[in-house]
Parts: structure tokens; C-alpha cells; sequence
């Protein structure tokens, strides 16, 4: 059973590894500086949010579909998953990244690629201001993804996968003007990786994110909708010790091995 | 219990307070004046309602995620909230727009600021037509607010969160024209107070929205789809002694206290 | 018993005047010409589809929200609705049409008004051309209408009144160009009795939103998923006389019934 | 008894004829060269994606709504389809984008027609950028439509058809920059049939999209979510005689079957 179980683990790492490498090759994509018709900014902020709105549909019961390791970090904050699972997420989602970033590049006319949508500060906006707003972008988003794949709620909470990708575009929509908008440090990473190019300010797209994803999951799991588990439950389920019936992680898992044989 | 109850209270409010710092942050943020990408009209009506729709999303089990004196007032009107209720989450609205408006200011560089999109009479609207059209722009809003959230409701309401939020696009792309469109107290209150600039016309925005959700209010609670609430009844709900199972507000305070110790 | 459900007769025949009021103000009122921002095709197409999405959502339980002549004929030959319910329908959404474009008159300043975006032949579009865009506009529309309220499915239909809206919009994004896109002759009524407007084309703004709307219900109903009513059960519906339990429209009336004393 | 279900299969290869002539029709209508208000990139998208929003919601539970042999031949991988259900389904599909394309022509001004929006290599990609872009496209589709209408999932799938629609919105925010955006080999089929306009790189928009198709079936299941049917059974279902009760084909014939006497 344990050898079962490492397969739909294995599936959920692979799953967000190509999650990763999808949203990261249309949303870079699809920011280039294309000749004559040059992308506008709702273009870009709707290429974004419904990548990651089509991944979470296609992907979401493999692995949860965190496609970013700031989301990845908040769920080990609200003990959600286990630091082993959380690991290894973050290093698929990385090595995702690079290799969409990679593919773009390979596939993009050279005159096309630019700097291939790397994150920078502009508009003068300095690094205290980017490192808040990213914040900002991130927390809005976090509290959207646990509120709409929290299986607690008794209400309607309609089409989670459209409700988190529109609030990826909602994040672009200011985040644009400020630094390219990252709110995942998986897709700051690939473009710097391929492109060589990390600016003194590449922190930001780390630090911001991870911050307000921890915030969120502070406010949402502790503060306004606080979880019912005892501390040793929740140390338990970091550790990856802990299986309710009820956690939806463990019930996709289970899914998935009553039909991997 | 009347102290566990409390904390669900406070949580509501808190909840109120958060989603309208963060609605004014983000709406008002994406409609300022970027040099060499100035949003354009659906850009910034696509801000505001999926704005809207992710709160509601977060939020909406929470305390029901108003975001908007005006909704508040309409709920009252509705006997869905009581006054004490009601009169909290006012302020803690129009506390939160302040703090929105305020963050906002501290991070966007001075010559993209501009009046920080306070609301204010365009085209050569008069306060006549521009109350008019307020009225109008909330009316429908509320009224979705009402039809999505209903629970006597047997048809399929799909997604209340974005039809919500779809319904602040749609008073946009109308109401900025007339008035940058408000919509909300709240969100004109913010940018006033933080800019120190109350034109003339400010109180547009307080009357206009009001009274077309109150109108909307009596129009879908008296006329439309009445409730079978006896007027004893509807008194006991604005003075918070009234506590039937079927009450969502109390429903999703009970849902708080099982999980809150 | 009657006397009661006439009472929610009158609350839908209420409900499509108010509905196709609100639907012809914010449309036509998102598409004048508005100085030193020209509304975009899409932002017009979007007005349209989230006027619609908005409406059904709010009122579809009440009427539902056809908010359109071309769509109750073809709820008639679909054998949905009386004849008499459906009469009341259109007269409502012909007056509720005028009185929208007439508040919209009066509220939008004289330079800005133009001609009320009242429909007319463009882009050298022959009447035939236009009639048979019209017609495929229409018919798109009452299929996704009539597959998205079909309580004979049993898969998942999501989110019908976004799905609606949306089709709205998409017929937009053709129509526009040929006709300025009506696909209901409510919405180009309004606008050219206001501005007394009535071009020699304007019988093509019922025939081809009617014959689309009838083609529809033939193709739904009668081929391509056809009901399991008798000839004298259809007969009956129309002429008001039919009351089966699984009636959504009876399903309505009953509820409205329980709570309106 | 077999006669009846041929009756299901007549109207399901009608449906997607039917289903293919609207979605040429609208997707290639949207894209012409407009004059004074030529199409954005954005609209565009939107315009493809809403028709495959809208056509999947209104025709779903009759053929499935494949719209696209490319989808076709992956449900035949996935083996969720018979091989004859398949071959019929992409010969409608043809005809259908034939009819979509000659209709468009024969409505369309002259000036404004162009070449039909055939699809073509642009910004200098070559045949071979091309085709992996074409395969990624489609990818990202296929997995979101299998996992959108897969009935093993247990959690909250949403509105499959919004979902679906807005995967083919994205692509094509990408795919508008290399190719024209095809995703669909009936869609570039359509107009080079009826403009005589086969160009050498015509392949790309077969061998793209089919490929992705094959490798997005191969992926979902048969690694990422295996199904639990044998070899056995699969083989049965390619050849039309497996009969299981949770096939939804299945189920929807069966309920066509009731319905239609």
C-alpha cells in the first residue's frame, strides 16, 4: 500500500512539474513584444489568470495544482500538506518553470523574445514598494484558493478553478504596473534562469509572494475560519503522519490508488 | 456561547474591513494613470468586478462579504442583518476603504497618482443624471447580490461570486463614464478622505447607491420573491433576537463557533 | 388558488419590464459614443453578454428572464410557456425596452447621445446579409438558452446565467459589425421609437431574431432532444391548461405562491 | 432497441455538423478585417472561446460537443469512443467547418473577407515552431476537457463548458502570434476548402493539434488518472460493444432514448 501511495505521490509531483511548465510557457508567451499587434494589459492579465484557471481545472485532483511554490509554502503554514510533499512541489514547480521558459525560447523568432517577460521593477516604483505590492497580489490570491477548495463550507462556492484563475488576473491587473507582476516566484525564476538574467531586485519576486501567502494562510486557517485540528494533529500532518477521512488530499490519494492497481 | 458567538462577530467585521482595503487597493490601483499603458475602460471595469468577485469568493462565508455600506443598508432593509450588524460592518468598511486608499498612496510613485480615482462628475454629467445613474448601477448589483445568495431559491445559481462580481463590471462599463462610477460609499469615501478631496458633489455617491439599493431591496424582498417572514419576525431579525435554522447569516455563525473553541 | 397564482403572474410580467428596462439602458448606454474613450467592440460585446448574465441571475426565478420577444416565441413553439403568458411577456419587454431607452435619453448629455445606438445596416451589409446574420446570432443564443434551463439534463450545466450572458456576447462580437447586433427586437425597438428612428431595415431586426429563436426551439425540441410530451400535453401548455409537477415555470409559481400569503 | 440508438447516434453526428458550422461561422466572422475597428487580440480569443463555451453547453449532452477531430481522435485513445462513432464524428465535423466557412463567405462584403482568417505562419515562426506551438495549444485543451467532464472526479468540477471555452481563449492568446491559432484542424480545414487556399504548411494544423490531442489522452489516462477498465474492456468500447453503466455516453443515449419513442 505504501509502494500505491508513492505512486499517486509521484503523479502529484510529475502533475505539477507540467502544470508549471504550461502556465509559465503561455503566460510569458503571451507577453512578448509581439510586432504590430503588441499585447495589451488586460491581454496579459487574462492569459495569465486563465492559465492557471485551465491548469486547476485539468490538474486540480492530481495534485491540487499549486503551479507556484508561495501557494505550496501557505498550505505547510495551514498544515494542509506534509514538508515532504511541500518539498518536492516547490522542486517540480521550479525545474517546471525553467523548462517552460526554455521551450518559449526555443520556439520564439529571436527578434520576438525580448527579455522572454522577465520580472523587473518599472514604472519607478522602488524595491520597498514592489516587495508590498507583491505582498498584496499574493495574499488576495492565497485567501481566494483556500476559501474556494475549502471542503468545511456549506455555501455555493461555484467554479473554483475560474473563481482562482480570475484572481490571478485581478493580481496582473495592478501588478503589471509594478513589476511585470510575479505572485509566484516559479515563474520570476524560469525567465531569469533561461535569460541569465537576475537583477539585483530578483529577491522581490521571492520574498513578496512567500510573505503574502504566509500572511494568508495565517488569517484564513487561525483567524477567520479557524481549523478544528489540535497541535499534535497538525504537527502530524507536516510530518505526513496524519490521515483523516476528511482531508481532501488524502481522499484524492485514495481515488487515485483504487484505480492504479 | 453569547461569548463564542462574539468571536464569529468580530471575525465578520474584521472580514468587512480586509475585503474593502483590499477591493479600494486593487480598484483603485488598476484605474490610475500609467504612463505608456493607460488602462482602458474594460480594463478597469474587469479590476473592480473581479475585485469584487474574489472577496466574495474569500470572504463570503465569513461575514457575507458586503464590501459596501450600500449592501448593508439593502440587508437591513431585507431584515437580513441586524442593526448592530449592520452599523459595524459600515464602519469597518469605511475604515478599510481609508486603509486601502491610504496603502495605496504610500506605494504608487507621485506622478502616476494623480486624485488616487476619486470619483467625480465626467462629460458634463449633471448631479441630477449622475445620481440617476448611481441609482441605477446599484440597483441591479443588489439585485444579483439578493437572486444569487437566495436559499429559498431550487434552480441552479451557478457561481454567486462571479455573477457578483460580473455585475460591478457591468455598472462600470456604464458608470465610468457618467461618474468614474461608485457604486459603493465606501469606495468614493476612501480617495476622498486620503486626497483631503471632497468636491461638491460627494454626497452623489452616498445617495446615489442608498437609495437604489433599498430599492432594490423593497423591490425583491416586498414585490418580487417575498419572504414568508411574519412583521414580528422581521422585527426580532434588525434587533438581533431572531435565530431560525434556515437564517444563512446564522448558519454560517454556528459553522464559526464549531470550529472556533 | 387562481386569484394567488396570478399574483405570480403579474410579479414575472413585472420582472421582464424591469429586466429588459435595466438590460436596454446598460447596453445602449455602454455603446454611445463617449468622447476621448470610444467604447471598444469587445467592451460593447461584454455590456451586452454581463446585462444578460447579470439579469438572468437576478430574475431569472422569477419569469425566467427571457428579457426578449425572439426567445418567448420560442419558448411558445417550444411549448414552455401559454399563449397568453406569452403575450404578456412581449408587451412587457416592448414597453420595459422604450422606457429603458428613454431614461437613458434623458440622462446622457445631447453631444454624447448620437443616435441611441439604435440598430442599423454597416459595413455594406445587404438587408439579406443581415437578416441571416441576425438569424444565426438568435439561434446560437436560444440553444445554449434552452440546453442551459433543460431540467431534463442530468450532466452538469454550471453556471446558466453566465453561460447565457456570454452567448449574448458572443454574438456581439460578429453582429456588431454587420448590424450593430440585435438579436432581439426589444433592444432595437426601444432606441427607434425614442428617437423616432424606424429605417427602412428595421423588419430585419424581428424576422431574423424570430426565425432564429423558432429554428432553435425546432432543432432543441424536436430534434436534437426532443421532449416526451404528447401532442395534447403541448396543446394544453400553450393554451395554459397543462400543470405537470416537473414544470420548472409551474415549480416557480408554486414557490412564489407558498410565500406570497 | 438498436434502432432507437441509432436514432441517438443520427441527431449526436448531427449535433457536432451543426455544432462545427456555428463555431467556424462565429470564430472565423470575428476575425475578419474589419475596417475602423479591426479585431484586437483579445477579441478574437474571446470570440473562438465563447463559441466553444457556448456550443459545448448547448450541444454537450448530445454528441459529447468535440467540435474538433483532434479532440475526437483523443477520446478514441482515452478509448471513451467506438471507432465508427468517431470516423462519423469527424466526417460532420468536416462537412460542418466546410458549410461554417462557406456561409461566412457568402454574407461577407467582399473588402472585408480577406482570406477567410485561413490559418497561416506569421512573425516568421517556422513549420517546425509551429507545429509544437499547435501541439501545446491543444494539450492544454484536452487535458481540461477530460478532466472537466470526467465523472470518477469527486470534487467541484464547476461549469465544465466556461472552462473548456476559456482553455480555447487561451490558446489562442498564444497561438493568434505563430499560426493564426488553429487548435482544431476542422477550423483550418474550413476556409482552405472555400478560399482554394491549401498552403504547404497546411500540415502544421493536422499534425499539431492531433499530436497534442494523442500525447494530452496519453498523459490523463494512462498516466496522471488512470482508468481501472482492462485491456479487454477498452478494446470493446474502440469496437462499439461495451455497455457499461457509468459510461456517460452511454448514459446520455440512454437518456435520448426515452425521450425520443
Amino acid at each position: 500500500m505504501w509502494e500505491l501511495r508513492s505512486i499517486a505521490f509521484s503523479r502529484a509531483v510529475f502533475a505539477e512539474f507540467l502544470a508549471t511548465l504550461l502556465f509559465v510557457f503561455f503566460g510569458l508567451g503571451s507577453a512578448l513584444n509581439w510586432p504590430s499587434a503588441l499585447p495589451s494589459t488586460l491581454q496579459i492579465a487574462m492569459a495569465f489568470g486563465l492559465g492557471i484557471g485551465t491548469l486547476v481545472q485539468a490538474l486540480g485532483h492530481v495534485s491540487g495544482a499549486h503551479i507556484n511554490p508561495a501557494v505550496t509554502v501557505a498550505c505547510l503554514v495551514g498544515c494542509h500538506v506534509s514538508f515532504l510533499r511541500a518539498a518536492f512541489y516547490v522542486a517540480a514547480q521550479l525545474l517546471g518553470a525553467v523548462a517552460g521558459a526554455a521551450l518559449l525560447h526555443e520556439i520564439t523568432p529571436a527578434e520576438v523574445r525580448g527579455d522572454l517577460a522577465v520580472n523587473a521593477l518599472s514604472n519607478n516604483a522602488t524595491a520597498g514598494q514592489a516587495v508590498t505590492v507583491e505582498l498584496f497580489l499574493t495574499l488576495q490570491l492565497v485567501l481566494c484558493i483556500f476559501a474556494s477548495t475549502d471542503d468545511r463550507r456549506s455555501d455555493n462556492v461555484g467554479t473554483p478553478a475560474l473563481s482562482i484563475g480570475l484572481s490571478v488576473t485581478l493580481g496582473h491587473l495592478l501588478g503589471i504596473y509594478f513589476t511585470g507582476c510575479s505572485m509566484n516566484p516559479a515563474r520570476s525564476f524560469g525567465p531569469a534562469v533561461v535569460m541569465k538574467r537576475f537583477s539585483p531586485s530578483h529577491w522581490v519576486f521571492w520574498v513578496g509572494p512567500i510573505v503574502g501567502a504566509i500572511l494568508a494562510a495565517i488569517l484564513y486557517f487561525y483567524l477567520l475560519f479557524p481549523t478544528s485540528l489540535s497541535l499534535s494533529e497538525r504537527v502530524a500532518v507536516v510530518k505526513g503522519s496524519y490521515e483523516p477521512e476528511e482531508d481532501w488530499e488524502e481522499h484524492r490519494e485514495k481515488t487515485l490508488e483504487l484505480t492504479s492497481r
